[in-house]
């Protein structure tokens, strides 16, 4: 740790990219549901972060599903660009989601700004925007849907890969089945159907496969 | 897509490994604990494949906590000797939590078998082992605690990282934190109590931290 760390402890440092024309880059598979940090900003270029789940939809497509009334959403639609970043660090998810990063926390890229220190970026530009409306469990919300195209995709020798829930949602469901005799059936189905559905929302083939193997055998267990 | 592959579809090809001399090669952490497949074989050389959870306590040093009664640990007793394989595919953890993985997913390295195909393993020698008897929530069961070192650390080119769910128990926090008013406070922070269990249990200094901080603003925000 440097003497600047130290002093500074929440800017990271600077970080050298080597740049990439698509998302195979970042080896982002179609059909997969990512977790990263997209960064926006406002016509003053004061930037804003926050935990998103990004689709790949194509080597170099992506589609967000973005909620009304964020920050996000009145950037993306105002400028129609912004940048999807890569991290594994739990307190830029943490802090996005709870408050605001700090204006030192972002860097500048061309015309874009990115999080700064992030294991990987791309810059995108929106193709369509469409509004619906969302009915779950959780009551009605507006969703812009916001179909985009990828730019430069910028990788740093930190970077390992972009965040998918689907193998943890395999795990967890794993270690539930694990300890199935000592669960309440009932709390254990709706724990493995959650598990489930996260699955199905974020991963690939051998993660929704996984989940189907997982739910025959608890039946059979449990039933 | 092969049609080597296609006839033969279980089987993994062989991968090529460079050796490594210590655990920093698959920048596992000390304090940090990974979900791996531990293989293990019996006196005749048949393997065994399954799902365990390795802490890392030194650049060579691991500890594992075995339950009584499976072959795992029957295995390590009886030989001294087993390999932690890395892997991030969902049906490998799934297939060997639910049954046996079939003999041609082991191959041979020196006297170890390990996992065919798999990212990285590293070969183990257990040091110690202590028995205890673990009483939690689930009641109370045997342990076996064994403390093994790390010989051949041996990482291929699909290497990406050693799977630990510290992260994902920050992401799955912020994602109740953000449907707090949706949902009973009870049921959340029971939810919030078993990631911040998972977290404190699995992961590093910037989890734990995490946790506190989503825990903290929970606590302003339902009551």
């Amino acid at each position: 740790m440097s003497g600047a760390l130290k002093e500074n402890p929440g800017k990271p440092s600077e970080v050298e990219y080597t740049h990439f024309k698509d998302l195979q880059a970042l080896e982002m598979e179609r059909g997969r549901l990512y977790e990263t940090i997209v960064v926006t900003w406002d016509g003053s270029m004061v930037g804003n972060a926050a935990p998103i789940g990004v689709l790949c939809t194509g080597e170099d497509t992506v589609t967000l599903y973005l909620y009304q009334g964020t920050r996000t959403v009145e950037n993306v639609l105002d400028n129609g660009r912004f940048t999807v970043n890569v991290t594994l660090d739990p307190l830029i998810f943490t802090d996005s989601t709870l408050g605001d990063l700090d204006e030192d926390m972002f860097s500048h890229y061309r015309d874009f700004l990115h999080l700064r220190g992030a294991d990987a970026f791309f810059t995108a530009e929106v193709v369509s925007v469409k509004k619906l409306v969302k009915r779950d469990r959780f009551g009605e919300s507006e969703l812009h849907v916001v179909k985009a195209r990828a730019g430069d995709v910028m990788r740093a020798e930190s970077f390992r890969m972009v965040l998918n829930r689907g193998i943890y949602a395999v795990i967890e469901s794993l270690i539930a089945y694990t300890r199935a005799e000592f669960s309440d059936p009932l709390v254990l189905r709706e724990r493995i159907a959650e598990m489930n559905r996260v699955a199905r929302k974020v991963g690939g083939p051998r993660e929704k496969e996984a989940m189907r193997r997982i739910i025959q055998a608890l039946e059979s267990k449990i039933s």
